[in-house]
């Protein structure tokens, strides 16, 4: 028996065009569910907030069902575990899952995973061991297949994702350049990060010459968080035979006119690879890249630099946050302690 | 001692903007050049006229030095031996090499290759046993790793890779699907290569819905080499985990403005691996690319159509169709017989 009698949930109310944000959600109240067999009734602590999420709100996302008007938005999380009908799952214990947007799910086993405290702490679950440190790590290792001494460029390298698949490049070796908006973030990718350069986009108009500029004959391979223009400057300085992995385009996302590549036809004679990919696509392979990642964390040479909102309520505006650059570093909302 | 006494040379005498045709090009006569140690006097028989070659003209090609301007045209093609300084080459025997735009060259056994005419003829050198057709050969099985059952979609299918490209795909069991420019090309790929289906991108204003019309749910390889609007088209109807082998871009490189593809985005969560390649970086796999097709040459599966221009002086004008499309098939041009 648990003493909590209402789940806090926050709902789709309308699909976006452009931004997404607080008027495309409903708050709503629903007493919580007792677990059935196979089931927890947990309590949200933490809330991922991820660009992914502005396309599973989209009609089409293409790769995931879509989120339905009315449904609670979809999220992942971590959560302590309040009643549990699910067997090595009791009282206390920290979970990870497909949680949501409200403040006390319940969910069959399918959709948890115990957390091993052992590797790191409920923010380190959600920030470098959590999902998108895994896209990172995947990305820039499989993906990008990064050698000792490449040159290594970043897209939105202060964000969730960019600051692991930087930093793992440099933990691998590689020579790294990291573009972000704005002077502050610029320095955090050179002092808290150790990156070899960083760009800052909004203070250029000519991204491929500031690459190039730094770039000491080009670039081997490109972890790609933005699309658009900022690809096709990346595509401008690739040396022959680089990688590109193309893991996010948060330019374009909610962009009212995509932004058109031109000059893919230098990939041929560069024999550049493209590769789109989903961290999913990897999840045979998690538990070694976390052993990876929580190695270098309790080493100290592993950080990520998150941006905690307060309040279950603050999801919607998080969401719209990301896509306006307004978050500096990994997105997410503190839901209890 | 040869009875030959002038060596008829097309020289490059002015960088094109756009379009390259004769005003880009002189004829000249040299004295033949009798050959030293190691080398060989030539007589050429057929001189293969290919995409590439506008890029060559260009000031910065990028992966080959650029022909300079007052030099012979660079082109490969089919010789016979007049004189031999080179161990086991002797008059009579014919050879493939890089000849450039002449009647008579003077080469080093470096630029040479022996025939094996129990492989196919001379014509058959230039056409299903030359370069272009290990072009479509690695592109196809290597870059674009096709399955038997996939389904594959190739542009330019007409021309001179393109229709290798597709007969490779077809016998290696895949549903192909051609594009190409006008009614008789689209009735050449159904009728002479057995493709499945032959899309006009010429009397179709939306190929992208005119691909998912016969794509039977998506495009599993897609083998390009045209680029800009017909990639972009192709991306539209990719398949999860599809591949892109980029081969080339003959709708792109002349084109004043080039074409922004606007949909890049769509390869992250469909997982898309594009891929840009050279022929000569499988150079160390060629003899067993040639003995697949030569089998299938010989057992009448594999045809090329070639389209033959009469006379050196031809060459230029044979680039400028290429451009155009008014080419039908492989082109090149014969000088003797």
């Amino acid at each position: 028996m648990t003493l909590v009698n209402a789940n806090r949930q926050i709902l789709l109310r309308a699909r976006p065009e452009g931004l997404a944000g607080p008027e495309h959600f409903a708050e709503s109240s629903v007493p919580v569910e007792q677990p059935g067999p196979g089931e927890a009734l947990l309590e949200s602590l933490y809330i991922s907030i991820d660009p992914a999420m502005r396309t599973w709100i989209t009609e089409n996302p293409g790769y995931v069902p879509s989120v339905q008007i009315g449904s609670v938005m979809r999220a992942g999380g971590v959560a302590r575990v309040l009643e549990s009908r699910i067997e090595g799952l009791r009282p206390g214990d920290l979970v990870q899952g497909r949680l949501g947007w409200q403040s006390h799910p319940t969910l069959p086993a399918s959709a948890l995973q115990k957390l091993d405290l052992s590797l790191g702490t409920a923010e380190d679950w959600i920030g470098p061991l959590g999902t998108s440190a895994l896209t990172a790590y995947f990305g820039m290792t499989v993906v990008g297949d990064i050698r000792p001494g490449n040159t290594v460029l970043v897209s939105g390298s202060a964000g969730a994702v960019g600051q692991i698949a930087a930093q793992v490049a440099k933990l691998m070796h590689c020579r790294v350049i990291g573009i972000a908006g704005g002077p502050d973030k610029c320095a955090f990718l050179k002092e808290a990060l150790s990156l070899d350069e960083a760009l800052d986009y909004k203070s250029t108009d000519d991204l491929a010459a500031a690459i190039a500029n730094v770039a000491d004959g080009g670039i081997d391979v490109f972890f790609d968080n933005v699309g658009g223009r900022t690809l096709e400057a990346a595509i401008q300085n690739m040396r022959v035979s680089g990688r590109i992995a193309l893991c996010g385009r948060i330019s374009q996302t909610t962009a009212p006119v995509p932004y058109g590549v031109k000059n893919l036809g230098l990939a041929i004679g560069k024999r550049i690879r493209m590769q789109g990919f989903i961290v999913s696509d990897f999840h045979d392979q998690y538990s070694h890249a976390r052993a990876w990642l929580a190695g270098e964390l309790a080493s100290g040479r592993l950080t990520q630099r998150l941006h905690i909102l307060e309040g279950l309520e603050k999801a919607p505006e998080g969401l719209r946050m990301l896509f306006t650059g307004e978050n500096f570093g990994k997105l997410a909302v503190k839901i209890s302690h």
